[in-house]
């Protein structure tokens, strides 16, 4: 069985959004039903739902960074109780079978997990994501948000949270470390935070200076202007690790010349070109150049304590169901500190079109 | 004030090798004087005398593939005795006091460590290498080889051996690890005796399978052609992690492919020419794809307590002083199983040019 919520649909990659009713399942014994309270607006669903990531099923919502309240559970459940204030991410689903589920990786699961939107659902149904009233997610993939967080502060948390917390805490920065973090937007704005609640020295790496005041504000230790003349050879050996944030080619040899040996280059933004390397970048001072993606469901609650605990969230601009059609434009242009969120409130006024 | 011996010397990129006289420097009060016994034949030293990576200064004796006996020492030096059974490495001083001196990684020295060969030694002198009667090294960079370990088969082990040692120490191979060894060359062959002994499951990758006898000869479970066709299909996700020995062009993505979530591509072969990587090979299963460069001398003696330990040593070809010029060309056409080794008694009978 199912019932109705209002959310919030493309019928086409150049559609506009539109209030559309759709249906959530009945709970199964293992699932909550959350009432959304909050929905972040990520890079991804952009892609996504533009199709730059390749062909989607119309109509689709989008949105994996989740905020709400639970509103009933599935007979089985024992972790949430109605009234609960949880969180979902970019994941719904996984075998919980494989190794990198049993080692609490739900994101890399060896036979395929079930991402929020625009995957198929164990039940055959494509998933519809956050970008609605209600979701129905299986128990094992929410989280709880802490008090401290109100929910439009940490719905940003479940994805551009967890996947710059993961590598910082995978590669262990700890307090007097030099973490350089390259790219200022809503991972970046996430990853300066963090970086320096675990006591690192945060250096963000921009193009320009613009956002210098932002990201003191962040609590950044200073903002380096990469295009300054002579901006590599003076920062040569600086870091111990760069968590690059940005989705667009860059110079990794140049970059990983600003590490430590054995330093890390951590990236989470993933352009669709193919970059060039020389593997003599990585011998010389034995370097490191990973990357990351979110983050297991394990390690997305840890992070949300974290944030919690050291008072960190989201910079945010709230906005209305309305307003999503603009918000992608200003996204794209790099016009948001740092992160827009839909107040799911307004879905209460809107009629649906279908 | 110095002395002479015997050493093997280019005077120029393709002039043949000439046995010449060289000065030695009477033992500083913290050197060791080594009589040479074996000095192993790197693609390194082929790639410096041969101007290959840069210009050199000539009349040139490479090689940083040394066993031999102690003969004398400075009046400081308390750890080595005359007799003491020694090697030498690529390294031969490094400044001591910096941060990654301190923390034994030597090959890393932030100060720029002095090189066996082809490097400004701290008297300004350039430094000569193990193609030689005798050595006389800072007892800092001199380690023990141990009674189980022949001279002959332990030179190439301080180059071959730690390069290959380190990476698999580091990501910390363990028993039940598949571990795949790309190229068995003088490296490789190494690496797969390593692997084998820190009990992994270890293939051989190679284009072919002409070499497959003596990869299992050598400990390896199998080994696969890496030009059959679907293989990179065929193994995706096999591996924890790729010992890439290869000093030439490989896809980077199609290897990445092969690792499961959370591997390690460790490159010890560093081709000339950039490569072509996309960023995304690394995000998907956050794998890591790292370099690796010789290792420290802590961990060197480490590996020679290793390999004597589990009766591992390099496989070579022994060959006299009037034989290099000839090995060089083997070695280039990847003809030798697995290095050649120069017999440094045969300096005995060879009259010096110069």
């Amino acid at each position: 069985m199912t019932f109705t919520v209002k959310a919030l649909q493309k019928t086409g990659p150049d559609a506009p959004f539109e209030v559309r009713t759709i249906e959530r399942r009945d709970p199964r014994p293992d699932d909550v039903v959350i009432a959304i309270k909050a929905a972040g607006i990520c890079h991804s669903d952009i892609h996504t739902i533009r199709q730059e990531w390749g062909p989607v099923t119309y109509p689709l919502a989008v949105g994996h960074e989740i905020a709400g309240v639970v509103e009933a559970v599935g007979s089985g459940v024992t972790a949430f109780a109605v009234g609960d204030r949880v969180g979902v991410g970019c994941l719904v689903n996984s075998c919980g079978e494989c190794a990198e589920c049993l080692d609490d990786q739900e994101q890399s699961c060896l036979n395929g997990n079930v991402g929020t939107y625009a995957s198929t659902d164990v039940d055959g149904t494509i998933t519809q994501g956050g970008y609605s009233e209600k979701v129905v997610v299986n128990e094992r993939f929410v989280v709880r948000i802490p008090d401290a967080l109100p929910f439009d502060v940490a719905a940003p948390l479940l994805c551009a949270g967890i996947t710059t917390y993961s590598p910082l805490a995978r590669w262990d920065v700890a307090p007097g470390d030099k973490v350089a973090v390259l790219g200022l937007g809503g991972l970046g704005h996430m990853g300066v935070q963090i970086a320096k609640a675990r006591g690192a020295d945060v250096t963000v790496l921009s193009r320009s200076l613009k956002k210098e005041q932002a990201a003191l504000e962040l609590g950044a230790d200073r903002v380096l202007a990469t295009s300054e003349e002579g901006f590599f050879a003076a920062h040569k050996r600086e870091f111990d690790l760069i968590l690059n944030t940005v989705s667009a080619e860059v110079n990794l040899d140049a970059y990983l010349r600003l590490l430590k040996p054995r330093g890390v280059m951590a990236c989470v933004g993933a352009p669709p070109q193919a970059m060039s390397l020389r593997i003599g970048s990585l011998i010389g001072g034995r370097k490191v150049l990973t990357g990351s993606d979110i983050g297991g469901i394990a390690e997305t609650q840890e992070m949300l304590d974290f944030c919690a605990q050291h008072g960190l969230a989201a910079r945010i601009e709230k906005i209305g169901v309305d307003a999503v059609d603009d918000a992608y434009e200003r996204v794209i242009a790099g016009d948001v500190q740092f992160r827009f969120v839909i107040d799911t409130a307004t879905f209460a006024d809107a009629e649906p079109v279908a």
